[in-house]
């Protein structure tokens, strides 16, 4: 398409992002242009600020705006129970149901045998050094329902164990091949509720 | 969701975007984060550019950098024809088959009996005055087939051929390569009478 340079650049823009293909990428950048000047700087400074002040909290590996994060900072949680996720948007949906109130771990990650991930790629040796000397009593292994999640699990079951910590997982409410941040609320309330011992 | 405020606000500027619900609207925000920092600063810098420097060409309306459009500053091109079009992406599907060399008229909307919009809410009142003392013979109109389509290509062929002006429209029909079987009513009907001879 014969576009002039600033909307073929920003049509660029927007099909870099995943499952936008040309025609929506087309599609949006044209409703870009139609958006009011205060909308689009809105969005632009948006961008840049969520790239700026975003980082990984030093602790625990949750997306925040400040380090350790809010939760790592908040004395008040029990500090005794660990639960494990893979990434942030997981931790939100957990906080979102306001019925685990202990610390978290996010892995960024799983392991997966068939993709050459091993332990090593993702955020797990934190965790163990994080447990050491700590009051940490449970941790319990959030992680999706689906192989990856499964070998995920298991390895970190067999790495604490032997370590006398309890090492527990959501309780297979979960439907098999689902993601975690789009399960319903009742559904992870009863996850969390009936999770087992590993 | 409970995000930090940098994240929150990222995902309420891809949810202002036409079909991006609040799901995707945060799938795109952590993709985005995840991005390169060049990939970022670069997305923002294209949206503000976009919106700073296209605007709609003083002559035919069509989005440019420059005023008027390469289009109607190319004098090489037929200036005895012009095509009328919904929007500016229509300019570049007709550019890009590289049939057509007359001028455009970009109309920004169609005449919407339905929804109360008038001649008077399009650009169509600069066609008129572009059509005084100009070469222009033949108006071809090239509005979608749809209900607001045709009333448009109706208004303007009641307005021009008055003035002695030939206006035609895109033939109706099958779309190459579809299924007479999956054709609706009205467009067989308009297939079998526009049929051409072999
Ligand atoms: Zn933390
Ligand atoms: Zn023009």
């Amino acid at each position: 398409m014969l576009y002039p340079t600033p909307i073929a650049k920003l049509i660029d823009s927007f099909s870099k992002l995943p499952g936008i293909g040309i025609k929506t990428a087309t599609r949006l950048a044209f409703y870009t242009i139609g958006m009011s000047d205060d909308d689009v700087n809105e969005f632009a400074k948006n961008l840049l600020a969520a790239k700026r002040e975003l980082s990984y909290c030093s602790i625990c590996g949750n997306l925040t705006d400040e380090d350790p994060c809010a939760i790592c900072q908040d004395e008040s949680r029990d500090q005794t129970t660990i639960l494990i996720v893979e990434d942030s948007r997981d931790v939100s949906a957990m906080e979102n149901i306001q019925e685990y109130h202990g610390l978290y771990h996010v892995l960024h990650g799983l392991i997966s045998p068939m993709n050459g991930i091993g332990p090593d790629d993702i955020n797990l040796k934190s965790l163990i050094t994080r447990l050491m000397d700590s009051e940490v009593e449970e941790v319990i292994v959030a992680t999706n329902a689906t192989a990856d999640g499964e070998a995920t699990s298991m390895y970190i079951s067999r790495v604490l164990k032997p370590a006398g910590i309890k090492v527990t997982r959501l309780a297979r409410g979960l439907a098999v091949g689902s993601d975690i941040e789009y399960a319903d609320e009742v559904t992870l309330l009863r996850a969390i509720e009936n999770r087992t011992e590993l």
